[in-house]
């Protein structure tokens, strides 16, 4: 199955308006863009902050990282100070069938942006407010920041857990996950329209969407009262990390059954798969320290290619670990058009939608705007519709 | 803005057929459970492996994570390799919207399961399946799970360019944060459907996603040819974690300049932010490594109370680290309606749907499902049909 280039992707004729910066609200207009929607990034004076803040650009104010989130959408700078460029605004908005945001709601309300003033205007809009925390709790209006969200919903208290010490995901964890949630919130409020004919307000809260996250993963027994311990023992277990071989690291995962019989026999131990602690996924579970302690030294005697082939040969799920610069090497992520060179600004390294469509494709990738690379074209369709 | 309970949700009217375990497919269902669709959980003989990996539950095969990941599903055990149990899978795809499967693409063909065999009893069927690699890559066909994707899509890689060595994420990431991408590819392909009428396959793969996730944060100077580091240097700096307070721990970011400026001022270091090393995003991020040191050395002085009083008067976005005893008391949390004690099943924590739709609602929150605990219902309303 492959995605015909050129055809207009799942969400053809959907127009977003998007007054997000940085990552979580790019991540989620990224992914619809992607997937076909027109996505008219509107930026302050200045510009998205990531511009910046995301490296070194080959030319000013176009990061790398900016590149990367900000693919397929357009540029138009205006200055919501300035009752003309506001004006602009809303004309879009008019026309628009989503509005993004990540402004705090008082923010927005004080523009004229909030959802009971546009859905006067057009009420078939999805307005879509991303806050830091949700409306109407005590937190509500604090500043809200990807650490930020880490540390306070869970991520950092899930390393505390595991490693002894609080710390952060190596990314933009809370921005890049809400931001998916984001998306998916959009599309189905579009959906939604598209059998009652109306739009609607949709909030998205980063901390109780991260915190969801953490808690369904790390409530674990004290699910079920004071008594019980909080954590999945599998996952924050100190042996639950890439294996160490003779020449690098590998990942093996042996969960039912059939898994774990091969991965004894594999390992040259046959024997342990009936061991009372080993017998069942249960006996597993409780005795996860002891199985992963196995796993850790048995792994340790041969190289990565000899496990390779021998729990290939076992039935035995497991794959080497790639750093960096294995993966843009990687052939399954050149083959599948990942990660792809850049037409026309070559050489850079681009990353592409991962998904596949049989009927509706995804449209042919269009490199990131510069600052306002789109405001005259914008501002001339307006005129042009008499707006 | 409050969801109204008992309303119907934005994906109301929607019946997916859910052949997914464990985590990635769960997750989009329960997503999509959250926002009314109608999930029902087919289950090979047995159950859900997740039943019992994810945990002791206070009732045989209803492990904590488990009754996390499978709210708002119904169950129904179906054993395909009999006759009887596939006519029944396949009358319910016949009157579904959308299948969902993370089987291998072959072990679905070889059960007439495939998206050609079933596009022809059902053309409006939306038929996901989330794959470890994409088909037609060298890699196709591979078995993933979750750890096997961390180490292969470039996690690990974070954490070694991070840390020192490759560690996997201390939750269930991958499978994660592609059951949130399959959802949104989902409820899109629901969209395109109510335009085209017609249905189509959409295929998910697991670590072209993952990779795309961590490419989009870390190709960073790379980017632009062989002689630039990968990573950003702001978050894979040893500092860039919560940092130790007189006693605790505490999030601050301060990335625009009036933030910076603000936060110099509240360290008592005002004359800093006019160092050249410090005067502008670009220049803050050349100097990351000062920087951060002089945040951490700085923030040590004082407690978590003190600094975010602090920070709060100099408009420095800040926030404590919750550990998991702290999240479960957390009044957002409570407030927001996030967790909540079980109706029902007392005492049991329970995690709910995040986001806010003004229109939609969310559906009232029902216990996850026994195996094949609708079996009988679901059974015999397709007798009802005919079926």
């Amino acid at each position: 199955m492959n995605n015909k280039a050129s055809t207009p992707g799942p969400l053809a004729g959907v127009r977003v308006i998007d007054l997000s910066g940085v990552v979580v609200g790019p991540v989620a207009t990224l992914l619809m863009g992607e997937q076909g929607a027109e996505i008219i990034k509107v930026e302050p004076p200045g510009g998205d902050l990531m511009r910046k803040l995301g490296g070194r650009g080959i030319e000013p104010a176009m990061a790398p990282k900016f590149l990367h989130l900000n693919r397929n959408k357009k540029s138009i700078q205006l200055d919501l100070k300035k009752a003309d460029d506001k004006a602009i605004l809303l004309n879009l908005i008019e026309g628009a069938d989503v509005l993004v945001s990540n402004m705090r709601p008082r923010a927005l309300d004080k523009l004229g942006l909030s959802w009971s003033d546009l859905s006067l205007r057009n009420p078939r809009l999805v307005h879509c407010t991303i806050t830091g925390f949700a409306t109407g709790g005590p937190y509500e209006g604090t500043p809200a920041y990807d650490t930020i969200i880490q540390g306070a919903a869970g991520v950092a208290a899930c390393t505390n857990a595991a490693h002894g010490e609080p710390l952060f995901a190596p990314f933009v964890l809370a921005d890049h996950v809400v931001g998916l949630i984001a998306a998916q919130a959009v599309t189905a409020a579009l959906f939604a329209r598209s059998i009652s004919g109306r739009g609607q307000a949709v909030e998205v809260p980063m901390f109780e969407n991260m915190a969801a996250f953490v808690l369904c993963e790390h409530l674990g027994q004290r699910t079920f009262g004071e008594g019980g311990a909080f954590g999945d023992p599998r996952i924050l277990n100190p042996d639950a990390r890439p294996l160490k071989t003779q020449d690098g690291y590998i990942c093996v995962s042996a969960n039912t059954d059939v898994q774990a019989r091969g991965f004894f026999s594999a390992i040259g131990r046959p024997e342990l798969a009936d061991d009372a602690r080993f017998i069942s996924v249960e006996a597993r579970l409780e005795n996860v320290n002891a199985y992963f302690e196995v796993r850790a030294q048995a792994v340790q005697r041969r190289t990565t290619s000899e496990w390779l082939a021998l729990f290939a040969a076992h039935d035995v799920p497991a794959m080497q670990v790639n750093l960096f610069e294995d993966l843009i090497a990687d052939p399954q992520l050149i083959a599948s058009g990942t990660l792809v060179t850049e037409p026309g600004r070559a050489p850079m390294l681009g990353v592409r939608h991962a998904n596949r469509y049989s009927h509706s494709g995804v449209p042919d990738a269009v490199f990131a705007p510069r600052l306002d690379q789109h405001g005259e074209e914008i501002r001339a369709a307006l005129k042009g519709k008499g707006g």
